[in-house]
C-alpha cells in the first residue's frame, strides 16, 4: 500500500483536486468529468502538467484517471461489466500500440486491504505460453489481436527480503515487455469512496511527493519503462479518521475553541474539504504506532474479491484484443 | 465480535477497572494479581459481587481472569507452552466436575479480526467420536480423565438467518452437554493489549451492560447450562481511536481549549484512564458509520493465526484431562 | 461427500442408468432426456418408482435430474446464467409450496473437493432477518414471493464430534423450517462429468443403498421434513480409477487373459459400462487405505468454487421469487 | 511438482534405489543408513557417482538424503523439532560456507498438494532487510552467523505466463545470492511414504532423466550456482497407482494369468519393488487425461502445512546461524 510510507491522508489525485477548489492559486492542471451507462459510473480525468501543480497534488506529472461507482462492492453483474469495460478502454488508450505487457500485482496477499494486487493476479488471462508454445487453440484472428501478457504478485520487502524493484526488474530483463501495468491498493479520505473507485494513472507509483525513496518507486525512470498503475481504495488513511473524528467534536464547540483548533491543525470548519497541510499537522501529533494499524469495512474480504475480479476483467478485455 | 453491538470502548473487565482507579466510590468488587513464568504472564482476577459493581463495570457479577504476555502474537514456542498451560488451568477451575462440553467458535471466519473463534474451533480435539464408537486406541487411563468434547462455529446471523442462540440451544438438545466453553473476538482500549491478552470468565458473553438485547446473549441464564467464555482483544474499538486521537490534540491547546473539553466531552486531562461517560459522549458525536469499520494491526491475520492455535492447545490440554 | 462411506463407484443415478442398459431386467423407473440452450443443457430426470428397482440402484423410490454441461468449471458467464436457472427452475418444481427452507451444505471446507457444500453456503442469500427484523429497505412485493431462508454448513463429524444429523435435527426444532434442501459433493465414474455435472434429487442424502447407516442419512424419514438434495460429482470414485486402468490393460491382453478377468472381476469387454458388481468386486480387493485418498483433477480449487457460485446463484433466484 | 512432466512413478532416489535391489548389475553409487532419536528419524544418503548410476537411477550424479519419520503431518511437537534439527543439520553440510541464500518456493498455494513450496516460504526468517537496512535490534554475534536470506514463490507457469528459470534468472542478477535452496513437492511409490519423507538433494530440480526439458530445470548448470533441493513427497503418482491395483488382482489370477501380465508389463509376480519398466509400460497404456490428476490423502491439507512448517522450520535454524 502506497501511502502507508508518507502517511498521506489520500493516494486519490482526485481528492486532492476536490481540496484544491478551497484555494485558487492554483494552475497548471486539467479536471474533465463525464459519466457513462446512464450515470452509474463517473470518471473524472486530470492531467497534472506542471512542477508547482504536481507539488500542490504531491503527485508526478501525468494523467490521473478515476472511476467511480457506488455499486464496485457490490454482487450487480452489469455495474460489473461496465466497469471492466471502462477500465479496459482506459488502460488501452494509456498503454498505446504495446503488445508485451507485464502486470505487476503489489501487496500482501495475507492482509485483506493489501491483496487487492494479488488477487487481480490470480484470474488473469496469461497469454505468452499461448504465443510461445504455439498453442493450435489459438486461433489466427486472437493471434493477431491478443497481447502477450505476464504477470506476478512479487510480495512483499518482509515476505521475501527483496524490494519489489529489485524483482521486477531481474524480471524485466528476462522477459522483455514493452510496457508494465502495476495494481496496488491505496488509501481514501473519505468512507464513501472505498472499494467504489478505481484509480488509473500513467505515472506508475510512488510513494510520496516525488520527493521520496527511490527504492519504492515503480516508474518509468526507475524500471525504463512506461508504468500504468491501478489503484483502488481499500483502507481509510489514519490522518483522515483523526480528521473526522475533529470535525465531529468541533461541531459543538464554542467559537473561541474552534478558533484555537483552526490555528493548532490548520483545521478550517467554514470548509468542506480540508487542506494538505490540516492532514499533515494531525499526523504529526498522532501516536506512531498507529500507522501500523489498517482502517478497513467489516466486510472488506468480500469486497476486495469481488473488486479484484471487475479490474482482472478489464485488463482481460484489454489483454484479449476485444 | 461482542462490542460491536453496543459501541462500547471495550470488552475488558481490567480495563474498566483501570479507569475505576480514578474514583473511589465503588464497591463490590476484589481484584488479584499474580504473575507466572518468571513474570512473562500476569494473571489478574476480578470479581464482581455486587449489582452496584456490576453497574460499574457494565458486566455481569462473575469472576474475570485476564492473563497478558507481550508475545503472544510472536512466535515464541516456550512462552505459548506457558500460556496454554495457564489458560488450562483457570477453564478446569472455572469449569468444575463437567464432563461433558460444548465449545462454541462465534464470529465470521472471513473476517480477520473477528475469525478468531472459528479459528480455534479448527484445531480443537474432539473426543466424543471416540467415546461414541469406542475406538479401541483409545486406552483406558485416557477414558478415565479426559472430557467428551464436542464443537461448532455456527457462523454469525448475516451468514445464517440464525441466531446463534438458536443454533446452540437446538445442539444442546440433542447433544445434551454439562457445560459450554465460547470462544469470541473482543475489542480493546489500549494498542499494547491486541492479541497480547486473554481474558476468561464466568458469565458467558453477553453485549452491553447487562441490560441488552437477550437474543444476543449466551449464559446460563438463556441456555441453561454454565457458560465459560474466553476472549482475545483483535480490534481498537472506534471510540478509543477518537479519544487517543482528542488526547494527543489537547496536550497542545490552551487551558481554555481544555477546559472546553473537559466539559464538551467529560476528558480529564489529568488522568491517565478517561470515563466510561467521555467514551459514550465520544462515540455519540461520531459518524455511525465508523462503527462499521475495524481498526486492526496490518499483521492481524498472522496475529490471530497464532493465538488461536494457543487457545486451542489450552482448550486441548484441559480435555485431554492433563 | 456420500459415497466415502460405501465405497460405491458413483453417486449419480445417470451413470447407474447407463450401467443398467447393458441387461434388460430392470422395470420400475422411467427416464426423460431433454435438452436447454441450443443444446448446452442436457437434462436426464430418472424417477425411481419400485422397490426392485431402487435396489438395482442402490437409492431411494423419488426423482433424480441430472444437469450437464461441458462448461460449468469454467468461465464462461453466459453458461453459469442458463445453468443457475435450470437449477432454480428444477428446485422449485421439487420443492413445491413451501415457504421457509433451511439450506445445509455438507463437508469439509479444508479438503477443496469436500467444501463444495460450505462455498455453496458462503454465497447464498439469507433472508430471514429481513422477516424477522422487519427491515424496511425490503419492499412488499419482496416480502411476497420471496422465501424466507436459513442456511448452516455444519461441518463433518472429525470437526465437531457430531453427527450432521444431530445438529440439523437440533436447529429444525428451533427453527422450524417446512423444507431442507442439502448440498454435498458426489463421486462420479467418468472423468468427463467431473465439475460439468449437477444432480438434484428429491429423495436427500443416503449413505449406501438404503440399508446403510441410519445415523448418517438426512432424509424425510430421518428429519421429517421433506429434503431435497443438490450433488455435483467433484472426485473420482476409487473403484472407477481402478476399472479404468484394467480396461486398459485388459485391451492389450489375449482372449484367455481377457476371459480370466471376466470371470475373476466380473469385467465384460464387450460392453461399454460395467456392471455394480465389477466395481463391488474391485474395491473388495483394492488397499484399504487407497480409499482414504481422493482423486481429484490438478484445477480443483478453482473449479469446486465457480461451481459453487452457479448453485449458489441457482438457489438464490429460488430464495428471491423470480 | 516435478513429477508431472515425465510420468514417473517416484521422485525419490531412496525408492529407485529399493527397486534395483532386486537387480545386482548396478554399480556407481553408495548407500548410507543411520537413524537419530531412538530411531524415530531415518536417514538414507545416496551418492550417485557414475553415468551408468545416474542412468539407472534416472537422476543426477551428486548426494541425495532422504529423512524419513512416521509422524511428520502429526501434530507431534518435539518430534517435528528434531526432523527440524536433521534438515538444517543436513543443508548445513550440502551448502557449505555460502551466506548469501536465495530460497524458492515452487508449485502452485491454489492447488494443496503443489502448495508445499509456497507455503514454506510463508514462514522463512528473511534476514536480508536486517543486513542492508541496518536495524539496531540484530545483534552483532546474529550478524556474525545469519545467512542473508531471501524467498520468492515464482507462481507457475499457467499463472504467471514465464518459465520459474527466467524469473529466478532475472532475481539473482539482481541480488547476487551464493548458492540456492528449491523447495517442491514430490511424487511418490507408497502411500506410507506421504507427507512423512523428506529429500534433501546436491542436484537441484530437474524433471525426467537428465535428457528433459532444459527450460524446466533448476541446477547449477542453468542457474549458474550451487542447487539444493528439498522435497516431500504430497502425491502418490499415477502410474504407481495403477501398479498397486494391477498387484491386487494379479494375486488373485491364474499361473498362466500371470504370466501373461509378466510379459505384458513387466510386472514380476515375486518381487516386491517392480522395474521402471513395468511403471513406463503401464503408464503407456493409460488414458492421458488421469496425469492431470492427482491422488492424495483426503486430510492433504493439513498435513502440508504441517510438514512446510517443519520444513521452514529447519530453514530458519540454518539461517538463523544455530
Amino acid at each position: 500500500m502506497q501511502s502507508s510510507h508518507y502517511y498521506s491522508h489520500t493516494d486519490l489525485a482526485l481528492e486532492i483536486r476536490e481540496e484544491l477548489d478551497g484555494e485558487n492559486e492554483t494552475e497548471g492542471y486539467s479536471c474533465e468529468t463525464r459519466s457513462y451507462c446512464n450515470n452509474e459510473i463517473q470518471e473524472s480525468r486530470i492531467e497534472i502538467k506542471s512542477i508547482q501543480a504536481a507539488r500542490r497534488f504531491g503527485k508526478f506529472p501525468g494523467t490521473y484517471i478515476t472511476l467511480e461507482g457506488v455499486d464496485l462492492s457490490k454482487n450487480d453483474g452489469d455495474f460489473h461489466d461496465n466497469m471492466s469495460d471502462c477500465i479496459a478502454g482506459n488502460l488501452r488508450s494509456l498503454l498505446g500500440p504495446a503488445r508485451k505487457v507485464l502486470v505487476v500485482g503489489l501487496g500482501n496477499r495475507n492482509i485483506t486491504p493489501d491483496a487487492l494486487g494479488p488477487f487481480v493476479i490470480d484470474n488473469l488471462l496469461i497469454t505468452r505460453p499461448a504465443f510461445t508454445q504455439r498453442i493450435p487453440e489459438m486461433d489466427k484472428d486472437k493471434i493477431r489481436t491478443a497481447l502477450i501478457s505476464t504477470a506476478i504478485a512479487p510480495g512483499v520487502m518482509a515476505q521475501t527480503g527483496m524490494e519489489v524493484l529489485e524483482i521486477i526488474r531481474g524480471i524485466i530483463g528476462q522477459i522483455m515487455p514493452e510496457k508494465v501495468i502495476v495494481i496496488d491498493a491505496l488509501a481514501a479520505r473519505r468512507l464513501e469512496r472505498l472499494n467504489s473507485t478505481v484509480q488509473i494513472s500513467s505515472t506508475g507509483i510512488s510513494p510520496g511527493s516525488g520527493v521520496g525513496n527511490r527504492r519504492m518507486e515503480l516508474t518509468e525512470d526507475s524500471l525504463g519503462l512506461p508504468v500504468i498503475a491501478i489503484g483502488v481504495p481499500t483502507v481509510i488513511s489514519i490522518p483522515s479518521v483523526a480528521a473526522d473524528i475533529l470535525t465531529a467534536v468541533s461541531r459543538k464547540m464554542s467559537d473561541a475553541g474552534r478558533q484555537e483548533l483552526k490555528e493548532l491543525i490548520h483545521f478550517n470548519p467554514e470548509l468542506d474539504h480540508q487542506s494538505e497541510e490540516h492532514y499533515r499537522t494531525l499526523a504529526s501529533m498522532m501516536d506512531r504506532r498507529l500507522f501500523d494499524f489498517t482502517m478497513t469495512p467489516k466486510e472488506a474480504d468480500e469486497a476486495v474479491r469481488r473488486i479484484s475480479f471487475t479490474i482482472s476483467e478489464g485488463i482481460n478485455r484489454l489483454v484479449a484484443g476485444f
